[in-house]
């Protein structure tokens, strides 16, 4: 026996072929060397494999390439049996459950290689553009039923446009892994996730077994398997548990944090001996708080902003360098930075109309500040923000603050000790770390211990696919974390209105940051 | 978590309902109360239970009686949810699947009672009468399935009407055993057996997996889990697995062992901690030995006769005291003991014309001795044996005493300190061990130590549905078994034609036998 791809989930096994002395059968024979290639104590084989196994063993003189997987009770599985040294491709296919946006992601399973991506709308946009509106549309009849065929319906079509361009067949790939937020892999299994919303706020699983993918009506060889990232509960989900794998913080000696702000903004903070995780759900002072700001990022859409303190000239930059159309959170921040530094918005986020000149008017009772004038913006209407979308940010901001206040003081750690401060997701790839510094979302720490981890779920997804040694991590990383709840009392509630100022009313946790010199002078409304 | 029925498959679970504070998933608060109940490290549960259960563990309170299995690794299967007390019959299906008869046996999995039994030739007799020809059959164009859909429609058939009569729907079974031998096995999982009878004679699974039924297309509940009793080889099937099993012998102190005389002979001998097996598919010299004896037991066939010492009568017994149509194995035993203690047959079996008077006549050449007149017979016809029947019988009793012989041998126990000698199957039901001992078949050992232990491929398979307990003792009974090969080399040949004399050449070995004072006379042919 001898295997290769050692790393890999398809490995080529040689055997001793049998003889009157050992007479092993050969699904025994073939398993007796899994095991030792895979490290397990079983391998399972299906009816169909183990049907073909004697005439093709024979036929391939007792040698075989195999594509293994695991299930969740961490036993192997044989998933597929090519010829020695096959040139056919072995896939799999990562999955980003998104709530808003879906990716797909083929690995050859061979090399390890990102072989093409497709990337979606989540179909049930169309039954409602959030979880909650997801969530209760399970109460009408068919509902379940309709927002699953959705979501498979729209992976299979789109699958198979992405095989077509990466010049495979589905029935290339064998095994699948999704991560997703837990709705949305609830709706995904077909499980109803109504008990989600409700005190005290149940999934029906938090660690799903390895599914047949034709149990879940995906589209890829039949013998193929698929793997579910688990959750830690309703508002922590596979996609956070795929990013911490991806960012190895399970792994790590040193103390680092990961932010994802998606739907909701999770957090996570640990290293190989504890992770402690929290997500923003958590009342009314959050409520629509972090994840509203702007527009969705894309062509033409404002990213970044920064101000001239002299002349107080606003210079922008869109997205593909497109006439501008819109604002995205990054933007937002940008934005928020450089009026504060140049003084035209107060410690409390308020429009100083003096500073503001031109660019500010009072319409139906609320300050505008216009960024891009109509004649300018690729929609031909003023482009810029109100007093109300930086009051929210100013919440948003405040909310982001406290939630990483009340994980680190939680553990006893000063943010200021954190080393590495991951931010995930499409959040993470667009935000300047020093704009979010300079209004206080985000602790005053050097810029090199902020890193961009970009699409951390699909990330996570994908090197499960890749490296076998990732998978028992997986329900390890769940089964170590500690879900803080976030109670919103007056401690909180203190932290929060602390944090409500720009950078922070306790000046002394952002030094980096200049607070312009009439800075507390407050703007007019 | 409170488990009842704490020794059945069916256990009634208690959880303690979700609260903010315990915010487990259902599943995983339902299988962390299994895996305590079962003692195993994960519980798998099949999507469709996985989509019933939120909704289901709120109606029933938070309990529910759970039907549980295992897969070949020892990983718990959740294979049916019930209500809570439920009065629904939960039932298991054994299955002694012989290759010429097939019993199905319905257990109630709360209470391991028997609720029903059904009998029936093996349809695949239409193909051919033994192994090798259905072997054979296998090379034909569609042979496999053919043999494989023969045999599933059977059980599927004949199981409705035992569902019938039981008062049950197949879909109250929610687990099956299957108990065969090797062959037999592999047709019903559609394998390909052909490799099994060409050297050097391997099976394709020694130890098959545990199948969702719906895999093996047997129609009982779609959740149902099949166990294949695994086998040691091409020759040493479940069926004898399941043997040891039933009469418990890897559990004994004392050392016992167990012969099976089916289509083949089969011995087992050990104890709790080393068992050595053998089967008599050795070669030339039993070929067409030990099995082929008389007529299939029935009503009306020959199954015990004496004969008065003095006046030399012969005394019949007929299953059912029907007029006698045939004599079964156990008849032809009992003859040749008495035909040998009567004087009426000689040390080498030949027939004694002087003594056997009337009753013998020589036709075409051969020996004939008239047990049943035409007149008195069901068939109209002499019923008797030749002297090819008794040569035959001879080489039978040499042949299996010679196996005994050996394997003791093997291990350097003698015969006679065996204290337990399990006999199975319908040979073991029938025959007079007295009668075994007096021809020399079987070791001179106290009557008291011979224990009939019927249907015991059956009864092991039943006794896995109804004790969970011997689950895991199946494979540990099959990785315990040295398969002793028969070797027919000059030490095999010189015990077997020691073992060609009534009782023995040696004689000493059977001081309980009286032989005749004559009985070394030569009979005419």
């Amino acid at each position: 026996m001898k295997p290769t791809h050692d790393n890999r989930w398809v490995k080529t096994i040689t055997l001793s072929p049998p003889s009157l002395g050992d007479n092993t059968a050969d699904a025994d024979r073939l398993e007796t060397a899994l095991k030792k290639a895979l490290g397990t104590r079983t391998v399972h084989m299906d009816p169909g494999l183990l049907k073909q196994l004697p005439a093709r063993l024979r036929e391939w003189d007792y040698r075989a390439t195999t594509v293994l997987f695991k299930d969740a009770g961490g036993a192997g599985i044989l998933v597929h049996l090519a010829a020695p040294d096959t040139t056919k491709a072995l896939c799999g296919l990562a999955v980003d459950l998104g709530t808003t946006r879906v990716v797909l992601r083929i690995i050859d399973l061979c090399t390890g290689k990102h072989r093409g991506e497709s990337v979606f709308d989540n179909p049930q946009i169309a039954i409602g553009p959030d979880v909650l509106a997801r969530i209760h549309h399970v109460e009408k009849p068919g509902g379940l039923d309709q927002l699953n065929r959705l979501i498979t319906d729209g992976i299979n079509s789109r699958l198979r446009d992405l095989c077509n361009r990466c010049g495979i067949s589905p029935e290339n790939i064998h095994m699948v892994s999704v991560a997703g937020n837990t709705a949305m892999t609830h709706l995904m299994m077909g499980l109803n996730p109504r008990w989600m919303i409700r005190e005290p706020y149940i999934p029906a699983v938090n660690r799903p077994d390895v599914f047949k993918t034709t149990e879940l009506g995906i589209d890829v060889h039949p013998g193929a398997r698929a793997l579910i990232f688990p959750n830690v509960g309703s508002y922590f989900g596979g996609d956070l548990i795929a990013g911490i794998l991806y960012c190895d913080m399970d792994q790590r000696e040193e103390t680092a944090i990961l932010v994802d702000v998606g739907t909701n903004a999770e957090v996570v903070l640990g290293n190989r001996n504890w992770m402690m995780a929290c997500a923003g759900a958590a009342g009314p002072a959050l409520e629509g708080g972090v994840t509203r700001m702007g527009t969705t990022a894309g062509p033409g859409v404002i990213d970044r902003i920064t101000i001239d303190a002299n002349s107080l000239a606003i210079d922008i930059h869109t997205i593909e360098n497109r006439p501008p159309r819109g604002i995205c959170g990054s933007g937002v921040i940008d934005l928020a930075a450089a009026l504060f530094q140049s003084n035209m918005i107060d410690i409390r986020g308020k429009l100083i109309a003096d500073r503001c000149g031109d660019r500010f008017r009072i319409k139906d009772g609320l300050g505008h500040l216009t960024i891009v004038p109509a004649d300018q913006s690729a929609t031909g209407e003023d482009l810029g923000v109100t007093q109300a979308d930086l009051d929210s940010l100013i919440r948003s901001k405040a909310a982001m603050y406290t939630i990483l206040e009340t994980i680190t003081d939680s553990v006893g750690i000063r943010q200021q000790e954190l080393e590495t401060f991951f931010v995930a997701g499409t959040f993470g790839a667009y935000i300047d770390p020093r704009s979010a510094i300079t209004i206080g979302m985000i602790p005053d720490l050097p810029i090199a211990s902020y890193h961009s981890l970009g699409n951390s779920s699909l990330g996570g997804a994908s090197r499960v696919l890749a490296d076998p040694g990732c998978f028992d991590r997986i329900n390890r990383i769940r089964d170590g974390i500690t879900y803080l709840e976030l109670n919103v009392n007056q401690d909180f509630m203190n932290r929060f209105s602390a944090a409500k100022f720009l950078p922070h009313t306790d000046r002394s946790r952002f030094p980096s940051v200049t607070v312009p010199a009439n800075g507390n002078r407050p703007g007019r409304p």
